[in-house]
């Protein structure tokens, strides 16, 4: 922000939420596996707010952890008597705050920090308008209010869609409920929003003509549809996934990774991905994952809290979880998983096993079907493996143990001892043969079932 | 049904069905995991019919178990003449009935109970028309035939679209082919119909003419157009599966599941899911699953014939197959098959392992790997978990075997006789190591392949 | 080809894929899992051309080798001043050519034969015009040149997008850049095109108003917008990739094969599938797979380099690498990988197993967590089962190693040496079980735990 004008952050979150159908609160349902009040406070935290206030109805107590985490603060509102009277309850939070308040929802998580800067600098510019309210021209414009503006967006008339005249409801304006405005400005004009309505409640944009009855412009300004879309069920929350997904996808592939089937592919907020990167179809990132240039990810694989170096390859049906970190030209390949585990240089787990708790030298190479036994129903125990390690298929290693550099673990083998250096250790029964047997059983055994 | 007058289902399903280029009966390919015919009788059951008839051409020998299941009855037609010829056939089935027919499309799967009743209360109205037909309006009109009515839904004209004028094809309102008449008024008509035209067959919409000529009016009704959705090519098939899916989905998410992408969750024709659910990205439902309230299913999830108590955690990659119970918190972990098996509250298994035709109690931990062994070839065997047992990573467990509460079996171990409760079970190899052996081994096999 | 005229294929990949942020060539990027100069090399190839000359910029190493693999020859254009600069690179490799040049563009993969053929077939046309412009009408013409033709397609002008009049900006046929004109006529005109240009370039559609100039007419003939897509980013990568998918799944339905959800199903440029197959959601077909009828490929299924028997059932989460054979009402289940292994007739490897570098006879049964031990870090080694072997669960076996026929393994072995046909073989711990000893380890680990 150029000005220095302090700003305060005011989310509204007081909506019941009733056709979410759920017991979690509104805004607490992830968008790209974070919580849209965290999208929201995210972009503020970008812009340095004095203050930052989230108004609830019901649910505080779920709401409070991550604001106050953030260092925000929650305020109540109860009764809930609109939108109006929502604002209102953060005037003493804000008590001697000389500065200016951006209104924003809890539910509209998609608000980039450019509109937000928007907003203020419009409230900031030299004709001092009342209220800066946020617009948006969606394709189907249904029943959200319209607004009335004239060519320089100053606001002649706010109007609710069933109030709306044949002519008001071919604009195609809506309003998206943001508004900024001054705090000097905004809680005299609260004060004055009556709730004389059908629903009896009192309605945030009033204060607009409430302004202009002051002789005050009001102006808005546009913003794109989707940044405004809301959430008022699950699948609108569908909707607004997708759209943060297309807008990811197309920056993942715009900053040079290929994307073979881009609606196949879902990231997280927090998801780095580098350039020359391979994505197959049908990949999921969950929060925490920064993958380096070069690197393949084959066909569904799942990816959280993990790093991936250059050049490695990863999939398909790789499963990497947090602590995963896969080292340069790694390969982590179909049906393996891989938890809290460092894979050194070119090392390597291709097939049906899982690494965890673990450290896997470079360029030690781990047999199909390898178990780390890292949790005996009490604690969790590490496996070292050393540089150049073989380990054989199918073993077991029974943590805490080390496989030395370059030991080789014969196939089969339950490692309980640790193994050193260079050293090849087997651990499995002895195999016996009973000729026959095997013929024998089959007679025995189709005569059984032909006795049935 | 509000009326007492009975009511017979006619299903029209002797279509050659070239196009799906298939040796399956179109009306047998399913849609949601479930045959066409079989969506349509299971709606028409619903509705109480008094006679239940499908008509085909060839194929009866495929439909015929399916139909008589439902309790109702084949007829052929053979050769086959056409629409109005293939009404015919189910004449004597119907001698003496007095009711109504409604006439139905094997390969129209997606036809609604309360469109069917509005066909029939619209037939039972005061105004008795001869013939009801059911119009939609298609975004893409294409080639199907118009229906020219009036106001009121009058039929004025039903005009093949290749004999329609300009005019005529400009309007929108088309002939899905379904209909409802009296059983009195439908054979007669029928009877009248002819074949002077270049097909040379007998089209049942010349019914709708016929009773005009005796002064009888038609009437039109209109529904939906992906209602009215038929199917004569795998790529139609296709469109009409992802509406049924589409449809599907909105309802999880109305009934408050959350679907993160829901274009990517498909669900089968009885799929069962709670409230507050969380459905990752690409999970698979096939037929008999129900989800209680609370559930997690991960990415990359296949389910089928399985339920899923509340808080229980699914996947990633997790296969559940028929007679799979999970418990209440249970955990199914990725690449984990569970086939016939009960798992008790808080039991896990998180990773790579096999659990067939076993119990699982609950709290008990199956290690990483663990495979029940429940086949010798020729019969299947049960495996028992006790209660807070642990089964060691990488075990085999050789059905029939049951483990006691509490008992551990350690890592590796081939269990094939009982453990008593609270015992610790081991059956392994012993270790024995080599040392240096690695380093010679290596020594020789680099000498060979530099040898090559 | 039916004239006996000779032609040329000139593909221009000169273009410096800036925007592809990538260090592989642009038109080495795939679709469909081949280059997409290879998609473009192997339609020319089906016309039988005289010559083949691919021109590039930079990265002429990198494309060489496909070239040349393909019988074709790179010229590099150093510096680049244009197109029709690029084009004119090409003249000393077709000095003495007495014949026609097609001009085709290594970043627009999708032109198809039919349309090569019917560019060739109007410049042999008898009204013998001087250039063939490929135009095309796409729904969103953006700032394409336009092309100015009367009815017949003869050319009054063609118009970069930002030189247009309002007027010509509202024509809707744009120039792809494709073209065709004789030898003879080509390379005297483009020693004509001048640079007098902003971007002082020399521009290839120059040529069409100098050989007006000379009096002889240019024409355009039209193509598909998807056609003429062309790839400048990843993002267009995705789109081409997309267009492509599109229509390689709504053959394989065309065909015959039921594709549950088309979207989710990914074919490599050479997939053949069968008649009355049954794909499932989310399966990735790599390069190299042939699917006989009535296969089922369960969801989330992978498939490179594999050959797969009519009624084989695949997956769900069935990996087959390369040198996978599956014979007739073969099993590969869920969490199996193959690679370089032949299954016989109805063999089985239903769950979590690698069967590499094998030999599966008729009817054998491979029981869960079966791993084939094929690499011992330095060599690959056979496996061999024989006919109607039954493999235990949870077996290593440690090749090279033969099962012989109808033996069976012990669930849980080590196999290290060859087992006789008929015999049953065992290498497994022997069973331990020490009374009440889980119990005191609870109580020992929980002592700690509470200690902590």
């Amino acid at each position: 922000m150029t000005s220095s004008r302090p700003f305060a952050a005011l989310i509204l979150a007081a909506g019941k939420g009733t056709r979410m159908k759920s017991d979690l609160h509104k805004v607490l349902h992830p968008i790209a596996g974070r919580a849209m009040l965290d999208h929201l406070l995210g972009v503020v935290d970008g812009l340095g707010p004095a203050h930052k206030i989230v108004v609830v109805g019901s649910g505080r107590e779920q709401v409070e952890t991550l604001v106050q985490a953030r260092g925000g603060q929650v305020v109540v509102q109860d009764p809930q008597l609109g939108t109006a009277h929502a604002v209102l309850q953060a005037e003493p939070a804000l008590r001697d705050f000389a500065g200016d308040v951006l209104i924003l929802y809890g539910d509209t998580p998609l608000v980039e920090a450019e509109t937000m800067s928007r907003m203020l600098g419009r409230l900031r510019a030299s004709d001092r308008p009342a209220v800066v309210v946020v617009g948006s021209r969606p394709e189907d414009p249904a029943a959200y209010g319209r607004i009335v503006a004239d060519d320089e967006g100053v606001i002649e008339k706010m109007v609710e869609y069933k109030d709306a005249t044949t002519e008001e409801r071919a604009i195609d304006l809506c309003n998206s409920g943001l508004m900024a405005a001054r705090a000097e400005d905004l809680f005299p004009l609260l004060a004055r929003v009556g709730n004389d309505n059908a629903a009896g409640e009192y309605y945030l944009p009033d204060i607009v003509m409430l302004a202009a009855e002051d002789g005050r412009a009001s102006v808005v300004i546009e913003a794109e549809p989707w940044e405004m879309a809301g959430v008022n069920s699950r699948a609108e929350l569908a909707l607004v996934e997708a759209e943060w997904q297309k807008r990811r996808r197309l920056k993942a592939m715009a900053d040079g990774a290929t994307l073979v089937a881009p609606d196949t592919v879902w990231f997280a907020h927090d998801t780095e991905i580098g350039r020359d990167c391979l994505i197959e179809p049908n990949v999921v990132f969950g929060p925490g994952v920064r993958v380096a240039d070069g690197v393949t990810v084959r066909a569904f694989s799942h990816i959280e809290g993990a790093t991936i170096a250059t050049g490695a390859e990863i999939g398909p049906y790789a499963r990497l979880r947090p602590g995963a970190e896969i080292g340069e030209k790694a390969k982590i390949g179909n049906f393996v998983e891989v938890k809290k585990a460092r894979f050194g240089k070119g090392a390597k787990a291709n097939h049906l096993s899982y690494v965890g708790d673990a450290d896997v030298g470079a360029g030690a190479n781990i047999g199909a079907g390898t178990i780390t036994c890292n949790y005996d129903g009490y604690f969790k125990y590490r496996t070292e493996i050393g540089e150049g390690a073989f380990i054989g298929s199918n073993s077991a290693l029974v943590a805490p143990v080390s496989i030395g550099k370059g030991a080789i673990v014969g196939a089969g083998s339950v490692i309980t001892r640790s193994v050193e250096e260079d050293a090849l250790a087997l651990a499995r029964g002895v195999q016996d043969a009973k000729p026959g047997r095997a013929k024998r059983f089959r007679e025995v055994m189709q005569a059984k079932k032909s006795g049935k």
